[in-house]
């Protein structure tokens, strides 16, 4: 990985790491931290009941999209601007940390006073203009790695935000697009480890987006806490059955807190706190 | 394809077909149209010595970027801005009509009232928010296919132009990432007729980026001639072993001249001019 | 590709050729072939029917199979050594060069004295103690490309024919397996000139396979022409829609002679006969 | 997944399991069973080398190849029938079951009496004359995936030994082809709960093939557990360096030990014995 060489996100020895801090959480530093929400913010009432519940069970960090990147224009686009007070009911009410997805440079300023981290996307993962205008930013910010880049891409990618000044990036890894239509993407699991021997950022595993198939979801989740992940972001929704979006791939709430459960369980036989 | 139904893009029986006009000329009619040009502004001197002499050898259209998204911050990002004098240069000395990259809705405003046409390269063909800016316009635009995206997605992202009421779309086939690594992509020669199949949009086809090398782009060219293509977007440079990015899959000018005279023979027992 | 260095199939200087020779014609030596004929032997009418009428129509060479490697075992899985008499048949009645696929080295004893070409399938691509035995023998061979096989991997599993003494060998470019699946597969249309710069032996396209849909087979193949293949196998059924395999790929009798009829007249302008 | 339907691998309700059962241990039953050893059977002392250490440290198979499918005919290709008292020590000399490759059905006479166990390897997968004849016999087989097969197509593969009356079939899930280069494959973890969703036979993972590199061995072996499967085939070898095939990927003793140390202490956390 030639590209890699004198750049900003290499590992320059096996104990460097650096932690991603927000708000008295610290990601990246022998803690696995688990990102919950909705997809998208629909309502306040399913934004507020979704949160309310994630913080419950045990996560930390908030996310969910006032704006939704789709195929097509004929689907459901995210409540947009619109839904900026939403986010500020729950940062009233709860004491987790909000994120939300940035796609557009253009709705930057809108949205960066009114969350405490960002996420980019897997469609924007090369949209380069918008790293550059996130690097000028002291935001901390989930990069999600695209849907067919490589490794050293993706870390390049990070590097645009890097490159800028901005140093607080968790890298995301969310599947990769393969011939096989079972799941919704596949699962890289080895890009954990692979990532950890290469860079110092932290690296979290979206197992929604992976797998696309709600089922599937816990045995992923177990799978990137094993392959050494410092956390999870994943979709949970009140009634996943009536989603705007992704609905098929969002645990509901009784699942959601057996899953934390579970993982509160298995974490410390991987040496990790939660 | 069910997204598709009820779509602008979609089409309607087999006659059903757009012409994208522009300065005199017509895609997708019955004609042959080669777009041609050096990867990036690098100089005026480059940059008028690749287009006197693409212009000489028969393209109409001129291509070259002032903004280059690279997978590395540390690369070559283009000249920017800078640039767009040279680009007045062009029009002034040749009659091409000439044809840059929009990479982010920060620079369309730039753009917009200097060249003729616009395009949209692989790597934003799933920026949505810089497709909806595009379909405000009414600029002709070349709309890259993304680099994992199906055809369904591919017209998805059409879709969004046409749905703001710019069907001045031409599509262009450009490759795909497959594990084989002798291409830099796989070209997707059968994207151009079942593209045919599914929209009345024209369609046109990347030698250089599906082949990345030189070597390759004469038979992808006539590939696409023969697969029903509407013309090719080709990567020429006055000296590609000084280019400043992609120039192992540039031609040289007397290789594109060779190539157009191939194809000017070629074009009309394929029921087409050029 | 240093695996290459010193293997039998490299290419040795830019005129160094192959050609495969076979009961009159030739391979790969200007000229342009098309091998026809049905996915499978289902009846002695059905075959008979298929091979008057692509011989009719100027194929040389004439596809059958005996035996089938089908997905399930719950599948037709060909007629088996019971369709021998009806190859005799066909060698009796056209003059037609009868060729089958061998997938097991169990079969091979069966086929040999009866055909007169043998095709390995792209299942088989990378059984190696198949390619063994067929390189024992002298018998032209038709060797598909694995569908996830490099252009390496293919050549080398070429190499182990030729090492065993047997160098009539037929590259097969039939598609390879990517996301896409609007076609069965994606006809990897620049390994064409790509096996043509690396290796010496002839290369032909499977557009039936590489498309799965009868629609896109004309534009397939005259890409393949385009491009610098040799000929085609194509599937041809007298009634696609009862074939008991691939019949959606398949080609009815008319549309192929409609085809035949427009490569004759394309053939020259590339430089071959037909 | 229609095709399934019918099938005699299908899981019929979700406590529909199978054990496949060998020698006094059992697969697939609450369970995580090691299958380890060399890629290859070099030479005596090499084998028994590795056999005593991986029994020492807590596998319960040996897996070591007489046949070698290789890339290039150029490679080593296994020592052959030649190799079989080797195996016969191991058998005298420890309590391990011996499984080893069978790749033609020219080879299945030599290898059925003298090993317990056969695998097919992933290349093999497609080879369905070869798994009708392991169908025949009543040998408990490991069936790796093929490196391009949907999991649909996998589990049809092993209904072609299931129909044949053979049901002691162990699927091994260990990685498939994409655009990542960095490892040799991608482990498709999620093969493993999906698998069990659809199948009531034991998966089992191949963290070797599946990464390519033997630092990653560990967290992939990690994840296989986490993500449910019901053991491990890892190559190991007393000196990976001087390994005739594979040894990039090959755990050496120390670290092969160190992985089972690890694992124990894990398996109970999963429900589990080992």
């Amino acid at each position: 990985l030639n590209a890699l060489k004198n750049s900003k996100v290499r590992k320059l020895d096996p104990d460097h790491i650096t932690a991603v801090r927000c708000d008295g959480i610290s990601i990246g530093e022998g803690t696995f931290t688990v990102v919950a929400g909705p997809c998208a913010v629909e309502s306040e009432e399913q934004t507020l009941t979704a949160a309310k519940a994630v913080e419950k069970a045990g996560a930390r960090i908030f996310r969910a999209s006032l704006f939704k990147p789709r195929t097509s224009p004929h689907s459901f686009q995210g409540i947009g601007a619109e839904g900026i007070p939403i986010l500020a009911a729950i940062k009233e009410e709860t004491n987790l940390i909000v994120e939300t997805e940035v796609l557009s440079p253009l709705h930057l300023p809108l949205l960066i006073d009114h969350v405490d981290m960002l996420r980019i996307g897997s469609r924007s993962m090369r949209s380069y203009e918008l790293l550059k205008e996130v690097g000028k930013t002291r935001m901390p910010v989930i990069l999600k790695r695209g849907m067919s880049a490589t490794l050293e891409e993706f870390l390049l990618a990070a590097e645009y935000i890097l490159a800028g000044g901005n140093e607080q990036v968790v890298l995301c890894e969310r599947g990769i697009r393969t011939f096989e239509t079972y799941t919704r993407n596949t699962l890289d699991i080895l890009a954990v480890p692979a990532l950890k021997e290469l860079t110092h950022l932290p690296v979290i595993v979206d197992p929604s987006h992976a797998s696309g198939r709600s089922s599937l979801v816990i045995p992923a989740s177990k799978a990137a806490l094993a392959a050494g992940a410092d956390g999870l972001l994943v979709e949970v929704h009140p009634h996943p059955e009536e989603a705007l979006s992704d609905g098929y791939q969002a645990l509901d709430i009784p699942t959601f807190e057996g899953m934390m459960g579970e993982l509160k369980a298995l974490v410390p036989a991987f040496g990790k706190e939660m």
